[in-house]
């Protein structure tokens, strides 16, 4: 009874991360935790109502994406530092999907971005509880980072129309470029000083301001908190210009009317059209969502010898974007940047993301009414200062040193998000990368060896001095065989036999052989069959314990024309015909 | 300049093959190829008509098929007893592929079939001249067993709808089922009279008279030929019945006027939607035939010591279909009851091939007009009692106990196929099994290891009484590391550090990572700086040669916290502080 006890106490542990560190909950935790808490929210404020803009959504969707989501993770999550809520690619993934379905402005476009939060947390939340986390796995490294540059690229220009106060769109870069040149008369002077401006002045926030804080005396805690709130600084300029200048009325695009309150209550629509063409969507940013969001993640848990549990992240992240859909928000994941300033601000535990939300529900309820003068071109030169640190195509450098495999696919990967958009970007990614893993494995390097002389040692033939037994070849396989392979390794016995008449025997040492499946198994029929009609016998050796089990349940080994050896030496020493045999032929 | 000349015949021998066997052609070899022709010719003249039936298209179709292609192949082929023309499985493909875009008996659906040859014909010659043969390898084995078991059963519910006489239809067996029963009522009592005694008929030869001929004193040679005849014995028998009694007006559905005279040349259709929407399904077409055909060729060329060429077969068979196009044809491969049959007679080149090419040309020269009474319910027992050998449930046991994964993939390719059709099921096999491929790869086999006392081998630390260094950990990885497992590795060495406060040093062993890709080589590097960040050093050992090499083309090495030791057993010397303390550690 008490060990069953202690295991529901720890599966419920698992799945509530909170019942740990809460337990340990003290005031100098509280104390780092609030610090970094504000300093988020000034960060975050100005981020979710540009984010949401970059996805198509009301600015007031950004602010509820940030509250009851961060609350959500706090709960579930595992990450001590990770900061929840809207970010660049997944908006921009977010307008892709939801752009094709329904017109920017309308109420179906912002119940399918609900949607699609809704469908993003339920497939997080099938692949948490299935453990299917591995899916992430399908994503590469270089493929999410030539998709995230790529991504950045294509962030950057939608916002330019913002800049210059002109009407383009469209959601791949070519469609971008056409669609700004030709609308580039429509530029509004007052918005394009404006967004000049804003670009200007958060560059040299970014850039210059902290030097010049520290220089002048000031701590690098406090001068790192007024670094941060360059875009609140841009925001709270800007907003006032607008309303002491009238700049709404001067063709300057304000953000409007911002709804004052909480967040709403609201429901994700259940209508299978729109669910069916939102799945696929849904289901690739959930990937990309998790993958960034783990890596950082684990990046500041490995700082403080911390641990996530990745299956458990999906059930945080998959918890706060189903809080997104029924509390007005669009899909949220784990931002990098403001991962790392909850991290440097000194945030201990998830409750810092739950302070984080409170920060932004007072601003709702307070905040609201001045963002009425906002310009969008303010935004849009925060969104612009934010994004270009995604892009590095540096990846195209190093994986051309490296192998030039890899910069096919993150080349491809980069081309056509940037030509067809982020969904095709992510597909052409993922599927050209496991055909060139697929393509890499498809020939295993495989080597016939032979003894080296006075030892019970065997190594490759075209390598070494070693010596070999006539009518005997021995093929050491340096892979596990699968379907990939299977048949590789079918054409190349048979050239290896067809070749040499004289061939009496085919010893296959497997110590290399992790994993023999149905295909591949398949394959050594087929191999053992035809060799008998060649009239050669195939023996094995070395084969490893858990393969040997599944060999087993098979009738192949009765089929088998040779046997198996334990041992590859002990395969050559009866085949040569007695070790005496053996002994002399590696003597000459 | 002679070996330049030397490179260029052979280079010409290899895309022109009948070079090769053409310059020793004899006297022996013609008699054989000219008997085996004979043989397949009285096979194929059913089975074309037959198959074309299948296709939904004309049955002179089928026979066009079965003329120039085999030509092309005789040329372009290196398989000596491979016999092509239209096969069951493409033809069901064929008419599953053009049935969505034209109707039956229309000259659109004959354009669309054309076109789908050339398409196939197409796909497969640049597999070939570019050498992409492996990407048949995704279809693995087991899947290819399933998706032809399942498609022999839909073949075989097709063809009851022509014994009963009705017009039921359908592309899966759900929807053929429902169209059967619906029009169950419209049975001809004729029709199903001659399907059922046909079906008697070809089964009784096919079991029942080889046996009986034996016995009855003749050689097994005739034996074979007279059995092989049956198909076309119930042809001629019922063609005669339906002429003698006009059966044609009793409702007897006939196969009707076929046009007399050599293929006519024909072109595909080059319309862009056309190809849009036939591309997918002619690259399966030619992925499915591909692997059909070259494992036919490679079991029938092994009893022989023979080998075949696959990237050459995809030349062969890509010419076959280009010329399908161009003479009023439809896709076609290399057949396996007809290869054996092929073989068995004694053919001895890929002349055999064209000999029969020149026995179904006289046949649409003298035979057409005599089709015209053929009942169609001959031809559909013919097509039952052939594809009655494609279906083969035992894959599912077989998998069942080998491998659940194995099996999974096996029974969700059968279950989708019936159930959503040929294309929908192909893609399920592929898709499942590259999943449960990564899957099973993405959780590599790895081993904290120490030291067998008094040796320098390494070995497991849960299987083996070893000696370990105290704050060093010795890890054994066993599989090559890229992006499927990279993700795995870094949760792995992390959790295992976070767990041991002591840990200094981390050694991963390599003897079995045969690549690191650009993921992988990322993982390392972030695992390499988050170690660092922890205090702990990272260290690499036992790595293989062209992995160090590529490893050396990047900065790695040089921020690597540890070193590269050659052998795992220096890497521990040098960690231990000396050989000494090891011994001495190794002795304890």
């Amino acid at each position: 009874m008490a060990r069953a006890g202690q295991r529901n106490r720890s599966t419920l542990k698992r799945y509530l991360p909170i019942l740990e560190w809460g337990s340990a909950y003290d005031r100098d935790t509280l104390a780092n935790d609030l610090l970094a808490a504000l300093i988020v929210t000034i960060m975050l404020i100005p981020q979710s109502l540009a984010y949401a803009l970059l996805a198509g959504l009301p600015p007031e969707i950004g602010l509820y994406a940030s509250i009851l989501p961060l609350v959500a993770y706090a709960v579930f999550g595992t990450s001590r530092a990770l900061a929840v809520g809207p970010v660049a690619v997944v908006s921009l993934m977010t307008a892709a999907a939801v752009g094709g379905i329904a017109e920017q402005g309308t109420a179906g476009y912002v119940v399918a971005a609900i949607t699609l939060a809704f469908l993003s947390g339920l497939f997080l939340l099938l692949m948490g509880v299935f453990r299917l986390g591995f899916l992430a796995n399908l994503l590469s490294h270089p493929i999410v980072a030539g998709f995230i540059t790529a991504s950045g690229l294509i962030i950057a220009a939608s916002q330019l129309k913002h800049i210059l106060g002109t009407g383009a769109g469209g959601h791949s870069l070519l469609e971008l470029g056409i669609s700004l040149v030709e609308t580039i008369g429509e530029t509004n002077p007052i918005t394009l000083a404006i967004g000049l401006a804003s670009l200007a002045f958060l560059f040299w926030v970014r850039k210059g301001l902290k030097p010049l804080l520290l220089r002048s005396g000031l701590g690098p805690r406090v001068a790192d908190v007024l670094t941060k709130s360059g875009p609140v600084a841009a925001v709270a300029v800007t907003t006032l210009s607008a309303w002491a200048f009238d700049l709404g009325e001067k063709g300057v695009k304000l953000v409007g009317g911002v709804p004052q309150g909480l967040p709403p209550l609201t429901m994700p629509s259940f209508a299978p059209d729109l669910i069916w063409s939102l799945a696929g969507p849904a289901a690739l940013i959930s990937l990309i969502g998790f993958v960034e969001s783990v890596s950082v993640a684990q990046t500041l848990a490995a700082r403080k010898r911390q641990r996530i549990d990745p299956d458990q992240e999906l059930i945080g992240l998959g918890a706060s974007n189903v809080a997104a859909a029924f509390t007005g928000g669009y899909p949220v994941t784990g931002g990098f940047a403001r991962s790392v300033v909850n991290f440097d601000a000194g945030a201990e535990t998830p409750a810092a993301g739950a302070f984080t939300a409170v920060g932004l529900a007072l601003a709702t309820l307070l905040l609201t009414p001045l963002l009425a003068y906002l310009p969008q071109a303010t935004l849009a030169a925060t969104i612009i200062v934010a994004v270009l640190s995604l892009i590095d195509l540096s990846i195209l450098r190093k994986t051309w040193i490296y192998s030039k495999a890899d910069f096919i696919a993150v080349a491809a990967t980069i081309l056509s998000t940037l030509a067809l958009g982020v969904e095709i970007g992510v597909v052409t990614g993922v599927v050209l990368s496991i055909l060139i893993h697929l393509y890499r494995t498809s020939k295993p390097h495989m080597a016939v060896i032979g003894r080296v002389p006075g030892t019970e040692h065997y190594r490759n033939v075209l390598r070494h001095e070693v010596a070999t037994v006539p009518g005997v070849i021995s093929l050491r396989v340096d892979e596990s065989l699968y379907f990939a392979n299977a048949r590789y390794l079918e054409d190349y016995l048979y050239d290896l036999v067809a070749s040499r008449a004289e061939v009496r025997d085919v010893v296959l040492a497997c110590p290399a052989v992790n994993l023999i499946d149905m295909s591949a198994l398949e394959s050594l029929e087929a191999i053992n069959h035809r060799l008998k009609d060649m009239g050669v016998r195939l023996h094995l050796s070395e084969v490893k314990g858990p393969v040997m089990d599944a060999l087993k349940r098979t009738d192949f080994l009765s089929h088998l024309s040779g046997k198996v050896f334990l041992s590859h030496h002990m395969a050559m020493c009866e085949l040569a015909g007695g070790p005496e045999r053996s002994e002399a032929i590696a003597a000459q």
